[in-house]
């Protein structure tokens, strides 16, 4: 079609109210043939516009014949003669611009005093996914004149904030955070290993001095008797050298943990005061090399003697040695080992026993082999390493006998009749270090977020020809590489200390529950540190790379939390499954595949109809609407937990066998489990929202909230476009609020990095303080 | 609506073709409403149908009563009863299936005569997303029987495969590799800092000795004279330490580079040889502390001085000094730094100037004062160190100056009149560097791969009840991580081959072209290593962790891949706005603007309307169709380059400076960028498929080329499906076919690594040899 000579008019003024619409098609990003049809059909819908008119607008939407850049700058510098000054309420959206303009220049005409034209044009609107406001913005130019910054900057008082987070347990923090910016607890970097791992124990004992290492145990055994105030120093910790609590943690977490849960009265008495004090460094010896995350499997037996009372501990064979464990390669004199335990020739499945690996003067015990794991990428002030056992004999009443006990006539029992369900209880252990890992993940994230915050906010690269150079914040997508993880991190801050809770007041009803959000929680936050610390190091560029900016160590020492504690690919699946179950505190297949059944056929059910409107709804405040947030998650995770139900079920009917069906399975099983863990962030951190102490805090906090939801929205966005949960449009629309709400977290990311309350002298990099 | 008492019967034989598809769409996950609906208008539109069968459907198709599991057994006995030995054809898809199944019990009805009848059957199976082999596959418990493997393992010789892969220099990295295993090029881990860089010089002495330092040097001055020999040298050593290959680099590339490219004979004349053989350890100073990416704006000033014919370096404040300078800190005795040069008071732009700056005992000389810059992550045996110039003195004709030179009478001229052109003539040495950076990338990528994937071969947990374990590797999502990651490593192989050859046999006009995909690749390979490193030590779990098996150091040393030579946000930036200019070698906006507009307003004219049946079809032969890869990655690429050029149009035409607006669109221009090294290496990676010598080598290539390009895709189906190219049966696909390739792959993935051809003390991971 050749171009016509005429130049494009639009002054029939039946068409002004499209003008903004128009112009903004053109102008924002490539304008679809599918665009540009629903442009012309919802014109051609309005019946009631004369035929010029129509004839006109055609000639604007002629996909052959774009309008040339003067026509548009004309038509824009038309429509910026709205006196919006006079009529604010005609920036909320494009269509509104539109008839603000017809006013402008006369009023509407008659067909648009139908209520059905104006309202068709909003939708219009919201089908070609152009954001109203922001599109408005660009239009009328209003963010350049404001000099580039977003209107609404919420502002709040960092030291607020901080004391919100760190409510629970603020003096302890603050005590131990006093402690950590010198030695003992200030380690240096780059020192030799042998000296690192003295120095870690002398860190660990002067926590032990203070009385940190028994906070948690029964007042009775002269400790603190506050489930959630380990936690809390852990974390705290966790902001200085990683070793530090790594130590910490198999010293006073697994290994007096270990003894405190699975032990009674004789053991409680006999040791936890003297490993509260770090008398008795011991280990906690559950891993073998042939067996790291199939624990139980595990080979090495515990066999009870009658002929002299005593537990014979043996490593059947090379591969069946205890491997990885924390303080075995030096510092460790005992070791909660976990073994077969076998009476009279009867396999009782996996136990614990306590079994000494070294006198006191550190000399191996006869019968115990230690090998040192030797360097590690990361957490070399911790000294890992395996033990094997040669027919080590202990006495009967080392067995930690809480669920199953040798009498003094040698005859077996337990409270716990199933064997597997006994070995899962025993595992319940492994529940607090996973909640320790999760915690200590949030507080990594939170170092490195503080120190490439604030890198980027006073590193200047590049800028505008003849002006002065822009801070890297700046950048939109070193924006999306930081803010979107730091609004992440504030959600998880929640979700582990609501969890910390949890497991503190548990009643038997909630363990299944703790169990499955300590897997899912340890899990997805120890990979959101992971890709955190990564993405922080790239935005510092090269002095990120510098050793002393923390990046290195950081790095290195996280990474195996993804790996220990249970594998994150292990642990995401035992999340599903636990929601497949609904939380029945059974981990056979048989209760599994009952649920599997139950879901799979309530699946074709129950699921609502999706609603058209709220498919294509793009404007901010819908986008920015809590409501909306949980909806979209929790459609998710109970789409997929069907949809999963149905795989699972499919293949069982068909007769495979369930090991099989659920590793066909996997990819959906640990999509559903993330998909419940960011459901359940979401809910935690609008729990935040809601008890902050001023509105100021709740706003922040809500904008933070946002961020998370949508960021994590845009990322599963494949999913949701998928499954039509939103359309194409939607899906730019959330892309370019996340972007907005970026921006707006930029004015305030120093504040929020800042109520991490990290000390400068804990802190420690250089770029930072 | 009640549950009807009769069960469900499909005994009209009209219906017959319809039970598969029945069976499939209620057994292989949620059957949404909308496929209901798609499965009821299929029906409806069958007006043949006999009202009577009609309502027997509707009840298979009622979303308020699906089938019982007996039901659903019933049905799938039935199609079970298709004597398939004798209809091969029977297993095509669900309506062949239900096609044989009609004729095993009597023939079709007459309604099914029509072929469009089946087409719309056939239509309507894509429609659902079945993938017809893989889903007739499972409903027939085929894939079962032949114990869970694929059906077609392509066999190839691994060691015919290497010589393919290495065919350019095979002799050479052999040669290299020989030399690797053993030392001085075996250093050993975790050694203190001032030991291994001592060892890394004896390294880079002995490669030096073996005259690897000078095969890209031109013949005259005692080099090889073949630019293609140094980056396989280097990729080879890229195998082993790091350090190694950077300080090689860093000495022969990038200082060598420099005087070779910058310089003149004199230069060449006085220095190459020395440098050849590491008499005269370089650096090559250019990024400041102040300046790292925005180089164009350096601070450093090289003075002419009339009075004595020298110039006069000198580093006006602290934060100009030059920052991450390897060599600086310990062995470099001459630099090239790159400044201002100032004549008569005129300040020419960045030129490079050679000044010494130790003498022959290694003492720093007046002047000069150099930090080093300590322990970094990684990259340890490389001394990098800060250099501080205070008013040093340094003879004119030590001014590299082939593109600017300053006559005896004192007078300023260059070949090329504008400063900026100039200045970036001048950064073309950085090509071979990111070039060499992009191969070492893929050589780490495929250290790692070939750990991995050995490891988790043979390493086993968790398996069926009452069976053996299973090796990791047969997990789907194990595969998931390695194998696309696999896949596109091979697919770099390429690319970077081809980039390096066509670097080699350049003329002017490839230069814009060169620099782009240079940038690009690099880029690209660093980012895909990191990640690939970060999976491959995760799927090793604990041993990953293990320093002996090189994840710790491969890791920490090619972390910063993404950081130097050009930060990789940089160099995508870089990348788009080449695209954007169509490789016109101009870096000017003007340029830039002018294709702006150019393809901005054609932007709504070229690109094609999508074909509907091809963004529906799901069949294997068409998602594994290498020009159905080559459309889908071309029409990313145009798509992204005209709305990116949109975008950036509707900002110029505004008004906007041109930093904001390409700051405004810069996840755009960086998607626009990925877009572009993905289509680049499928392309590559096809014609590398085109070259191999066998039919075999072919088809397992071709395999790896559409796992990299079907994984690629999956990765964007978000932008995909909001542009409409594909739907979401598509997507769906899409999934399945990267999960069967996965499995496919798995089989081969042994050879594959074989293939890389990394001799096992090389390796030197105990986990993998």
């Amino acid at each position: 079609m050749p171009e016509p000579d005429a130049p494009r008019r639009l002054d029939d003024p039946a068409l002004l109210p499209f003008a903004p619409l128009i112009h903004s098609a053109w102008s924002d990003g490539l304008l679809t043939a599918s665009e540009l049809r629903a442009l012309r059909a919802h014109a051609d819908a309005q019946t009631w516009l004369p035929q010029t008119a129509r004839a006109m607008l055609d000639r604007w939407l002629d996909p052959d014949a774009p309008p040339s850049p003067r026509e548009l700058a004309e038509l824009r510098d038309r429509i910026r003669s709205v006196p919006i000054a006079d009529e604010p309420e005609a920036t909320a959206s494009l269509a509104d611009l539109g008839l603000a303009l017809s006013r402008a220049e006369g009023g509407p005409t008659e067909g648009w005093s139908d209520p059905g034209a104006v309202a068709s044009l909003h939708a219009l609107e919201a089908a070609l996914g152009l954001v109203g406001r922001e599109a408005v913005r660009r239009l009328l130019d209003i963010e350049h004149d404001t000099g580039g910054g977003p209107a609404r900057a919420p502002w709040f008082d960092a030291a607020a904030l901080r004391a919100y987070l760190d409510a629970d347990h603020l003096e302890l923090r603050d005590r131990v955070l006093g402690l950590m910016g010198r030695p003992p607890l200030r380690i240096p970097s780059q020192i030799p290993l042998d000296e690192y791992r003295e120095r870690v124990l002398d860190a660990v004992r002067l926590l032990a001095d203070h009385g940190y290492g028994s906070l948690g145990y029964p007042a009775e055994w002269g400790g603190g008797g506050d489930p959630t105030a380990p936690i809390a120093v852990f974390e705290t910790l966790a902001y200085g050298d990683l070793s530090v609590v790594v130590k910490f943690g198999v010293q006073f977490g697994l290994f007096g943990g270990s003894v405190l849960q699975l032990g009674t009265e004789h053991h409680h008495r006999t040791y936890l005061e003297r490993i509260a004090r770090l008398e008795l460094p011991g280990c906690y010896a559950m891993t073998e090399t042939g067996h790291g995350s199939n624990v139980r499997d595990l080979e090495t037996t515990a066999t009870y003697d009658p002929e002299t009372d005593e537990l014979v501990i043996h490593t059947p064979r090379e591969r069946a040695g205890k491997d990885w464990i924390g303080n075995a390669a030096r510092h460790g004199r005992i070791a909660t080992v976990f073994a077969r335990l076998v009476v009279a020739d009867t396999d009782h499945g996996v136990h614990a026993v306590l079994v000494p690996l070294r006198d006191e003067a550190g000399k191996t015990l006869p019968g115990v082999r230690i090998e040192d794991r030797g360097p590690k990428e990361g957490l070399n002030g911790v000294d890992n390493g395996r033990i094997w056992f040669d027919r080590v004999r202990t006495p009967r009443t080392n067995l930690l006998d809480r669920f199953g006990s040798i009498d003094a006539r040698g005859r077996y029992s337990s409270p716990i009749p199933s064997p597997s369900r006994r070995f899962f209880t025993m595992l319940g252990t492994l529940v607090m270090g996973r909640i320790s890992i999760a915690a200590a993940s949030v507080s990594a994230a939170k170092t490195g977020l503080t120190i490439a915050v604030r890198r980027t906010s006073h590193r200047r690269q590049f800028g505008p020809e003849g002006g002065g150079e822009v801070p890297l914040l700046d950048y939109p997508l070193v924006q999306r590489a930081l803010l979107p993880r730091l609004a992440t991190t504030l959600g998880l801050h929640f979700a582990v200390r609501a969890l910390a809770r949890l497991h503190a007041t548990r009643t038997p009803a909630d363990n299944a529950e703790v169990e499955v959000l300590a897997a899912g929680l340890k899990a997805y936050a120890s990979r959101h540190c992971v890709e955190t610390l990564q993405a922080c190091r790239e935005a510092c560029g090269g002095e990120g790379y510098d050793a002393r900016n923390r990046f290195a160590e950081l790095k290195a020492d996280t990474d195996v939390f993804t790996t220990f504690e249970g594998a994150n690919l292990v642990l995401l699946q035992m999340v599903a499954k636990g929601l497949l179950s609904r939380f029945r505190h059974q981990m056979g297949d048989l209760a599994l595949w009952t649920m599997v059944r139950y879901l799979a056929e309530r699946a074709g059910t129950t699921l609502a109809e999706l609603n058209p409107v709220v498919t294509r709804r793009t404007d901010e405040e819908h986008l920015c609407d809590p409501a909306f947030h949980h909806a979209a998650f929790t459609y998710r995770e109970e789409r997929l937990l069907r949809s999963a139900a149905r795989r699972l079920k499919s293949r069982i009917d068909d007769g495979m066998d369930s090991h099989r069906a659920v590793s066909e399975c996997q990819d959906h099983l640990v999509q559903l489990a993330r998909a419940h863990v960011e459901r359940v962030v979401l809910d935690h951190f609008r729990d935040g929202i809601l008890h902050a102490p001023t509105p100021g805090l709740s706003e922040a906090l809500g904008v933070q909230a946002s961020l998370y939801a949508l960021s994590r929205m845009e990322a599963s966005r494949a999913w949701y476009l998928e499954c039509g949960y939103i359309e194409p449009s939607k899906a730019r629309a959330i892309r370019r609020q996340v972007n907005l709400l970026c921006a707006e977290s930029r004015t305030c990311a120093r504040l929020l990095v800042d109520a991490f309350g990290i000390p400068d002298e804990v802190l420690g990099a250089p770029i930072a303080t």
